[in-house]
């Protein structure tokens, strides 16, 4: 086999209705389904280059050299893509130089092995010239990181089981992602060791009985563009996982006081009639979707507040794809 | 009947497991059994005259006339003990001037309606000279105000249904909670509107079924004097519940910036081995639970964190009680 390459770049995504907890924690497969969107301006580019003269697999993340446990992460979503192949029997995988970089801050609670794992599975399925479908790469990247499977389809999409598809396209709904970043440290707990707690939660079992609910009522928002709906349904949802997440055994508390700052200066800014609401994923930063013509005043908003670090703003962005 | 009048006296109480939402709203007969101490340093006094010469009943909150739904609340109150008295059918309740005086903030989170209704009663049974067991007057405290059930026993209490009772008197642990305020202006909600909101929360009833084992695990702490045990199921037990209050329909966001402040700033306390753990009431208020040895370690902590206005510091209260 002869040195074989290829780039993959995929947007992060951010969730309307949350995934939290798998009914099979090997397999990534969720114990409920969910919404997001992807967000056009952050977006991790992994390169993945296979080179049977090599002699181990080598990850740089961000220009610097992965940790053991994210390196290791990687090799067995490449070792995962391998046994998918035709080929795979036939020899063992040839060892791979990752380098993957993403443009916002990682493990702050924006979903960054979400783009990097979909991105990673763009690259090294174009690599490997798997001819894959939508469904099929979705599902390979969801087994390195469940929300990874939401980043491979473009624009509105919904996850529910093995893969992830889209419901909307991109230019469906002119919706921004207004970010307030209260922190970028790396978070204490990791979204799969999250994961993997949800079921020590009293409200697990409600939360996820009642999600179906939540879904349908989130995807007729979206298809529909009713913004009070989503509003109402979206930040229901995510305090429903932080409800959850604060009373898992250990407790996770991702909320900072800035993270409080902007959830009820987001209220007040709705209840003067302007179409924002948040939503938060497992860490302190918070995400206010608007419509595309209230995203300046949600700006101008976030960065008069006390504890707010930074703000990123994006666009719905399109599918995943691989260049080689 | 002649002028009779009687002082009442009763502490506020901090539930340990809280009580939200009722299985009969105009009864305040409670979805779910809870547990509280009596807060000696923070009380209620009220003085009941009533005098069959007076017009119209007169209410006065810390020296200024209550505001009309307050003195109906108050005047309904005096007609259900009215009614409870032996003597009640041969003529009609002479009308009562009221005057209470709390000395701390209203309708902050800090349970002024549990001593308020406590003392009322009390005052109210004494100037009457009904002979009340302890079980009857918590009873009829109750169906003023679900919590002043707790304020009406001794020390630790625990409130299972129609009446509290004592579980452990005030010397039996030396526990002193240090709270943190963190806003004294008067909730949006008030606890009675948001008990009404319960079943609204896709969570309430996971919350519920769960209650059991969060009583018998606190009722076993406070009797074995386990402050470890006490700490997790205690703060378990008030995100459960904020986490119905922010998921329920409309959702109620108590919590404020300084509220995350010192629930981060006591978890990382207990880390270093200080005994102490938080609980929130209906309000940003953030009670910090220790034991007696490290209550100046908790004020000095709480002093020095930003959005935090002012720093109440309470022992273990004795039962309500009544002065002709």
């Amino acid at each position: 086999m002869m040195t074989n390459s290829a780039i993959g770049i995929a947007c992060s995504n951010i969730a309307l209705i949350k995934y939290w907890g798998n009914r099979d924690d090997a397999l990534r497969l969720p114990v409920n389904p969910s919404i997001s969107f992807n967000l056009q301006a952050l977006f991790s580019r992994t390169e993945v280059v296979f080179d049977p003269m090599g002699q181990h697999d080598e990850v740089m993340i961000d220009e610097q050299q992965a940790a053991p446990s994210a390196a290791q992460r990687v090799s067995q979503h490449l070792d995962l893509i391998w046994r998918s192949a035709y080929f795979a029997t036939a020899s063992p995988r040839p060892v791979a130089r990752v380098i993957s970089t993403n443009n916002f801050p990682m493990g702050a609670g924006i979903a960054s092995s979400a783009s990097a794992f979909a991105a990673l599975t763009m690259a090294a399925c174009a690599a490997l010239k798997l001819n894959k479908s939508e469904a099929e790469l979705s599902a390979l990247a969801r087994q390195g990181s469940g929300s990874a499977s939401r980043s491979v389809p473009g624009g509105f999409v919904a996850w529910q089981d093995a893969y992830a598809y889209s419901i909307a396209p991109p230019a469906h709904w002119d919706l921004v992602d207004v970010i307030g970043v209260v922190s970028t440290g790396h978070k204490k707990t990791g979204s799969t060791e999250g994961h993997a707690l949800a079921p020590t939660s009293p409200l697990q079992m409600a939360r996820v009985a009642d999600t179906q609910r939540r879904f349908e009522l989130c995807q007729k928002a979206v298809l529909a563009r009713d913004f009070a709906l989503l509003a109402e349904v979206m930040e229901q949802d995510a305090l429903m996982m932080h409800g959850v997440m604060m009373t898992s055994q250990p407790s996770l508390m991702y909320l900072l006081p800035g993270s409080l700052a902007i959830m009820h200066a987001v209220r007040e800014l709705r209840g003067q009639g302007v179409p924002v609401a948040f939503t938060i994923d497992a860490g302190p930063n918070i995400h206010c979707i608007c419509e595309a013509a209230a995203a300046e005043q949600v700006i101008t908003l976030l960065r008069g507040l006390n504890g707010v670090n930074d703000v990123l703003v994006s666009g719905v962005g399109g599918a995943a794809k691989a260049e080689a």
